[in-house]
């Protein structure tokens, strides 16, 4: 078989199984994903040695330490997965959720109800805790899913998908249910992405490359985790010292992360009373501050920022600053540079915070809290399968309901149109 | 300026105006439009001027009466236009609906809210009176809309658009929110397809071919208003007078329309009682029968149905029949064969029912009703842009909320993540 037919063989293997996911209840779906939790727990020797293999190969070839870090599993790592799955468990199912129904005059009684997507491919970096996570929340929401991790973390992916797939077998679910492209052929992404006639939706994890790539290649729709770049804006009538623990929580508490803060506005009424001391906190966090001319001159011996900066998603410790004339410029600058994530306003102007809600076109907008909260668990809808930055058809964290659609069920007596 | 240019600065301008219309209230959008309304019926000659010269141009290119006859406009299509506007008026606005909020342990107040989608483009067939349909369902649910009708309904578009945007230019909304791309030029379509920096969701609406090319094409996300292969389908279990009375009506009422039976399916319990007196039925309203094998042996002297019969909207008085051995077969034969459109089953057997609704995968699912319901006027949703056949974003009849997204208000008191 050549490698696109494998692939339609699996997506439409998987188009079946989403079919039979249809008619498993809930509580049949929750006991195979503690039993998955627990074959996980069990297989973890067998698994951290498929990872090794992998570890020593990036090794060979000089992958960074951050890079093997997050590719390396253990038993604490491996534990984690467990809990994951269990806690899926515990999430409630969406599927079958009537969102509204009514009657219309002729008597017909129109249901609008909660149904799974279909089959979903997931596109993501080398992490392997990834693929059981992946695996846990579409099976749950009563998805197929299609794995296609990175390159480098094969061998431990198969081995995770091995041990879950055995789980499936037992309860005698279609084992196309649970998916993974197993090469390392770059090729199989292009031809996954044209398969629109079986799989339902993408959704691509990692690099602005690779998102790129993935949108402009998917005949399938593609919701994108995108870059993060996060504003806090203060106010003129900000509480300061709020603004001032605010600020540094979303820039330093977790710098590597999509909702970390990436530049700080500051109205031009209160930036020389705020600046100093902002910046000094930071400097002594190690931040480097890249600053507009105003910033620049309140405090001496900034970096300049430039339009790169304030369009760049740093994930280190880096923040561009600067000051604004007004609330209206903050939310232009928002609504220019930013990438329709998570941004915050630190005011107690009641028409500002307003304002600023319903004019910042992002996924999340805060009003006098850090964006940092931006997150499946903070939300408290469990885990996430990722923060859509798109507007259609998920926005912010994606969970098990974001994993589902809807159709309408319709229960007529005899009508007919007239 | 070159199509290009033109074109980034029409989607640029309808960005800027969707971000004007968030500040826009409910009663000033309504009022807007019952002017809008009153505009176009006190300029109607003027409309109907421009129409003519189109229908000239049209005969003189040959193009057919049923093709000239969707292009014409009158008094009365003029009329059916000014209704619709002020239905909208009169439909409640979704923006702003709070579809969930909750409060999570560290305070933070999250709102779920309904929100525009922002810049809408749509394609579409010679159809001028879909124009204004489009510019009001789009303006009221806070939408900048950029409008691409056919080319040969261009005067009539223009004239229209022209009418529509003089009233905005009076409430001082940008005109930016309404926008009509002014070319016969095919390059139009393929170089708006491109603009996802700027255009949020594009609706194409027409023949296959043309939604073929915008799915192939397009960077930003696309709704399909795709063809309608329904299906009725006769359970073993049905009230065979019910059933002749829904598949007729489902078939004849209206052949030309998404929402018409192009194949019904008849359980072979029930074939030889059912078949004889509801094929004498459909021919005597002209309609073609094409059957499987065994319905050419219950009635005599019937076309053979092929594979390609059964994945055909004929949107003609043409039928396949199929007869099946089983429920399984029936849901298998549509899931397969057809649009995930509209879908029938005609039974008493409340488990067939359930099984029917949950396991056939289209966007409308019916028992003991006819599919020419689906309808945005039948569901009681007012006015549609469209019938969507994707399942994501939204699915079935898109009215008002189908062109609406969410995003998260986060209420805090300084809250930082820990």
């Amino acid at each position: 078989m050549s490698l696109k037919q494998e692939l339609v063989q699996i997506a439409k293997d998987a188009q079946v199984a989403s079919r039979f996911l249809l008619s498993v209840s809930s509580a049949t779906k929750n006991k195979i994903l503690e039993d998955m939790a627990l074959s996980l727990s069990s297989g973890r020797d067998k698994i951290i040695r498929a990872n090794r293999k992998d570890i020593s190969e990036a090794k060979k070839q000089g992958l960074s330490k951050a890079f093997i870090d997050r590719l390396t599993l253990d038993r604490k790592r491996i534990g984690e997965m467990c809990n994951s799955l269990s806690e899926v468990a515990k999430l409630n199912d969406p599927v079958g959720e009537v969102i509204k129904a009514w009657r219309v005059p002729n008597g017909l009684w129109i249901h609008k109800v909660r149904v799974p997507i279909g089959v979903i491919a997931v596109i993501y970096e080398s992490r392997p805790n990834v693929t059981s996570d992946c695996i846990g929340l579409c099976f749950k929401s009563g998805n197929s899913v299609i794995l296609r991790g990175g390159r480098e973390a094969l061998n431990s992916n198969l081995s995770i998908h091995e041990t879950l797939r055995q789980v499936l077998k037992k309860y005698n679910i279609p084992e196309g249910a649970v998916n993974i492209v197993a090469t390392k052929d770059r090729k199989a992404i292009n031809a996954l992405l044209k398969l629109d006639n079986y799989i339902d939706l993408v959704i691509p994890r990692g690099g602005e490359s690779l998102i790129n790539m993935v949108s402009r290649v998917s005949r399938i729709p593609v919701i994108k985790h995108y870059k993060g770049i996060c504003h806090a804006y203060v106010d003129d009538w900000a509480d300061l010292n709020m603004a001032q623990n605010i600020c540094f929580n979303a820039k330093v508490q977790r710098p590597g992360t999509c909702n970390a803060m990436e530049a700080m506005l500051v109205h031009k009424h209160v930036a020389a009373r705020f600046l100093p001391g902002m910046i000094k906190q930071f400097k002594k966090a190690q931040v480097e501050i890249r600053g507009c001319p105003i910033t620049q001159k309140i405090v001496k011996g900034i970096k300049k920022a430039t339009a790169k900066d304030y369009s760049t998603e740093y994930l280190d410790l880096i923040l561009s600053v600067k000051v604004v004339a007004s609330l209206d410029e903050a939310i232009d600058h928002i609504n220019t540079y930013g990438s329709c994530h998570s941004d915050a306003i630190i005011t107690e102007n009641y028409e500002n915070a307003l304002a600023f809600l319903r004019r910042v076109d992002s996924a999340c907008v805060y009003v006098n809290a850090s964006t940092r909260f931006t997150d499946g668990y903070q939300f408290g809808m469990g885990a996430e399968i990722g923060i859509s930055t798109d507007k259609l058809h998920a926005r912010g964290p994606m969970s098990l309901e974001e994993l589902t659609t809807y159709k309408y069920m319709i229960f007529g007596d005899g009508q007919v149109r007239k």
